[in-house]
């Protein structure tokens, strides 16, 4: 397949060009220009056709990209039609806004059980969602290969050696914690206090110019 | 300044270098190889010399590089002297995510005030953080600059529009909407749908070799 020949950086973009062309055909649209693209994404429309490129989707001058056409490009690159089922773990405030998540609402990633180690939620329900507790991992991940990790950064590497021991193969760490695993297993990790601080570092190095 | 010289993919792994070198000091390492640190940030170490390379920090064969220079390079860098205030939008599982994580522990950015549009929340206190509400924003916002978003993506844009005319100039955007600014207004966004959606993808499409 052409897929392996897509950069990194571009397959990070598809599940957000995906987005985007989906509400257009909800509202009836037919084309997108990359300008109009690029303004809804905030991405470059340089960077735009240079990506549309790499799956051969090339904008017609004065006509732009056909919407349904990039739909099914993206929907069979994408896997739309495979569901995967993620689970959860650490269910404190960040946990609990994800349990709340409408993540099926445009994609089909859904969250089917929580973890905790605090017996208090164990039982707990979020709109179908069991929390079990981390002990019985075991006996409930059964196929779920995805994990969000949403606990303190001191359990980290523990609870990410025990998910690797069960069968889980992707990680979105969200602790600030970096950790460590197996070279085949998947880690994406979200640090909220290097994101404020590299927006901060963003602000003040690189000012953005007023256009107006 | 050299600063405006260095690539945005390298300056946004300065706070990632300047955390782990802050706590290798403290535990009294002065110097440290490519390779621990490669294996520390999760950053392979041909781009953490490049990175390096940019600052003027060459490591020497055998020694590494010295932790003290680099710390010292990197404050000056991002400004860990100077405390940067922001204000969080949006007190819900998300926002109190945030109110409770100990930003300062690492860098010097600290949220000193939160908004909400729900009365009930109005006049909470979170370690010394109070919530106001959101229609008082002119009375307290003052000289803050930088806002965390954790709103339902509804009102995104409506409030979005509402922190820029009180001089908010950088927006951690954490709702699953894509927000309208003025070009001057930097916005980092942080999908967590499509946080997902990326990490199942590189799954699925890029798998990692099994190494041992």
């Amino acid at each position: 397949m052409e897929q392996s020949k897509i950069p990194q950086a571009t397959a990070k973009r598809l599940p957000l060009y995906y987005r985007f062309l989906n509400n257009l055909q909800h509202q009836g649209k037919n084309r997108v220009s990359s300008k109009e693209l690029s303004e809804a994404v905030k991405v470059d429309s340089a960077t735009i056709r240079r990506d549309f490129s790499y799956f051969g989707a090339l904008g017609k001058k004065g006509y732009g990209y056909n919407v349904e056409y990039l739909l099914g490009f993206f929907r069979k690159t994408l896997d739309q039609d495979e569901l995967t089922e993620v689970a959860l773990v650490g269910v404190g405030n960040l946990g609990t806004a994800f349990l709340k998540y409408n993540f099926l609402k445009n994609n089909n990633t859904k969250i089917v059980m929580a973890f905790d180690a605090d017996e208090s939620k164990v039982g707990m329900d979020f709109g179908g969602i069991p929390v079990y507790h981390i002990d019985e991992l075991a006996e409930h991940v059964g196929n779920v290969k995805v994990a969000i990790l949403t606990i303190p950064a001191t359990e980290a590497d523990n609870i990410a050696e025990k998910l690797v021991e069960h069968g889980i193969e992707g990680i979105l760490n969200f602790t600030p914690a970096r950790i460590t695993v197996p070279d085949h297993i998947r880690v994406h990790h979200i640090d909220l206090a290097v994101e404020l601080q590299a927006l901060v570092y963003f602000l003040k190095h690189y000012p953005l110019k007023k256009d107006d």
